[in-house]
């Protein structure tokens, strides 16, 4: 499986997370990165995440390039709007999956697409493997690919829509931790890229390995102050054990 | 969906916890509890927790009453260890879910056992909708059923084979906690039950609907105290931002 995360803050910027373990089966596990960007600087940033099916990943990354090099119609270089980015993924990410379908395999992706086109406002969206997508809203600043539910709680209590881009690099790094903690085919190195808005260039980024310093920091900081957190939780009162047996 | 969990103190006891939310599609929603207690004071005690079909889970709850009532052989108050208990409830489970399948239509439940009988060791048991079931271990002191994803990384921190059922207990709530926090299939009321080992008797329940004031303290509790441990992470250093450009 996958863990992958993205976040946006209207005033600050973009938030891209993800892991790099993949898996066909728990004796064919590989370190892949799902994280590509593809900018031109000043004019437009994109980050794509991917999860899912690693051929049909692989295989629409390879025709994002192609159709670049080729200066097909259309291509991430030529679309003008977010939305029509995310239909153009969807096209080839549906496309790509029919092509090694017979009808009974399947070999499904997904995709979290982000960046800035121009003046635009920056986006994110969730490409679905059926190709539509969706993006987020003032109380939904986030989207997930993959193992997304153990990451997710800490994600609802800490984001906002104004949450600075240092709060949600945290936030994200914290949210892989949590599901790399519950989960084995969630693991490292782990990515993270943030986008300035307006910027339109990418430069910060960041790969952390299981032998990180800061990534166990962080890790065992975390799981410190969470025991910590824990024990001043208020306890909890017992009326007297009653006489009255339990239902039978 | 349905969120349970039982935790075991190998010391102390065993504590169980679940939500009480049912939906057949989301404009038919209930709530129903998910906890069945069956106990003959000083002589044996059961807790089941259920998740799945509630027509399935209901028919087996009913057909161990029923047992009881004719003395069937077996019956949840003649088997003579847990492991038959649970094998016992593995086939009342599966006859049920047959009983009402014409080949495609599936209604699944799994179910969490666990008490003690006599002297025997308190155990707990996860049974699966195949009627098969496991236990715990000392690395996993805990089983949960239903939506056990959301709540699963405060266990995996929190819980070793010797906490305390208090400390169980908070575990459990907290868990609950986020899972409902994250998603609206688990909601109120949420029961606790606490087994003191060796003691034989249920009679330690609680029962939280949406407006306890306990459950509203330790719930805004736990998130001003995350935010807060989360506020004193050790921040993130980034290089100053390079000067070549991301991968295109």
């Amino acid at each position: 499986m996958t863990y992958c995360l993205a976040i946006i803050s209207v005033d600050a910027g973009l938030v891209f997370c993800s892991d790099s373990r993949t898996n066909a089966g728990i004796d064919q596990v590989s370190t892949y990165s799902k994280m590509y960007s593809f900018c031109v600087e000043g004019e437009r940033s994109f980050v794509v995440l991917s999860a899912g099916n690693l051929a049909t990943t692989q295989g629409v990354i390879a025709k994002i390039k192609r159709d670049i090099r080729d200066n097909a119609n259309p291509n991430l270089l030529s679309v003008t709007t977010m939305v029509d980015a995310a239909d153009y993924l969807g096209d080839l990410s549906h496309a790509q999956q029919q092509k090694h379908t017979d009808g009974s395999a399947i070999f499904e992706a997904s995709f979290i697409l982000g960046g800035q086109i121009g003046g635009d406002r920056h986006e994110i969206h969730l490409i679905y493997p059926a190709g539509n997508h969706i993006t987020t809203s003032k109380d939904t600043p986030y989207l997930q690919i993959g193992e997304s539910k153990y990451g997710k709680p800490i994600l609802d209590r800490i984001l906002t829509p104004t949450t600075s881009l240092e709060t949600a690099s945290l936030a994200a790094l914290v949210s892989m931790d949590s599901t790399m903690r519950s989960n084995l085919t969630v693991g490292p190195p782990i990515e993270l890229m943030l986008y300035e808005k307006d910027s339109l260039q990418l430069n910060r980024h960041q790969r952390f390995d299981a032998r990180n310093e800061y990534l166990k920091q962080l890790s065992s900081s975390w799981e410190n102050k969470l025991s910590q957190a824990f024990n001043e939780l208020p306890p909890l009162a017992w009326p007297a054990p009653s006489d009255e047996s339990a239902d039978q």
